[in-house]
């Protein structure tokens, strides 16, 4: 079966986004004033050919921490979106 | 009160996604043969202080509108996390 699988990877909490902040600015420029912080990230979507939904999130896993997010400074979380 | 926005902007389904297929060849490289597709988006929080949910989810969009998506290429979706 072939699962999809979102992995979101976003500025660990305690680290400034310096283009969280540009986006902020951008904002209260085009009058949303209301905005009080922006933080970016990524959001990748893999198809995953698994045997069962916990493979594929063990292979999603693997793939966040080899290649996708860099931990010393990114987060990562992993859902089953189909 | 002050709602977390999500946003998540991912590159319109028929369109290639160049960022996406050098992830997945290097994930193949890894080893992680069972990964199909790749697509890679951006995922923002936002920070929005609104008097209710609707109306943070309704500046969340205009925010995504003007300044977050390009809708000739990206498509984006909303959803409230706090």
């Amino acid at each position: 079966m072939t699962f999809t699988i979102a992995i979101n990877v976003m500025p660990l909490k305690d680290l400034l986004d310096p283009q969280g902040k540009a986006v902020l600015a951008g904002l209260h420029n085009l009058g949303l004033k209301n905005t009080e912080d922006v933080r970016i990230g990524k959001r990748i979507t893999l198809q995953i050919a698994a045997a069962s939904e916990q493979e594929a999130i063990a292979i999603a896993k693997e793939a966040a921490e080899k290649l996708l997010a860099n931990q010393v400074m990114e987060q990562f979380e992993i859902s089953v979106i189909g």
